[in-house]
């Protein structure tokens, strides 16, 4: 599936309806930090991000330290953000 | 548990217990990298560490892109390497 790039209004519309997440520029994609109570709770939330990529054909990059998660969208084939990553924060969101 | 910094002998005897891990030394840390087929084996690892490092009660700096697992043990508590890293790198080793 061909995926492309948002243009400037489908960015900022975007981003407006997603108001846990920060663009990143250099990269052209969204960020969010996720902090949980321990470990248990970070890996828990990671292995359901996973399922929901897994589904979605589509991965995050991502690091976590102890009870904190930072997790990046970008699309590599759109060099930049895609509907997809929207679609994925959207999922992601609804997890928490 | 008080947990302490290894010495620069214990150190270097550790490292060259761990041909597969790398010494960071700005964190005084050791790092090592994995490679999978796939995302979904990249996060089977990760799902297998996280049960270790959960178990040992000391947790990796770790950060994921889709088949590629990054992985950094350093002791806080100790402010550098400490014999709870290298159990948990040859915990780790012995999965892969």
């Amino acid at each position: 599936m061909m995926v492309r790039k948002l243009d400037d209004a489908e960015r900022a519309e975007a981003l407006a309806s997603l108001p846990e997440w920060t663009h990143e520029p250099t990269r052209d994609g969204i960020t969010r930090r996720f902090r949980f109570d321990d470990f248990a709770r970070a890996f828990g939330f990671m292995t359901s991000v996973a399922i929901l990529a897994e589904k979605a054909d589509h991965h995050p990059e991502w690091s976590n330290v102890y009870n904190r998660v930072d997790i990046l969208l970008a699309t590599h084939d759109a060099d930049g953000l895609s509907q997809r990553d929207i679609d994925l924060a959207r999922a992601i969101d609804a997890l928490v």
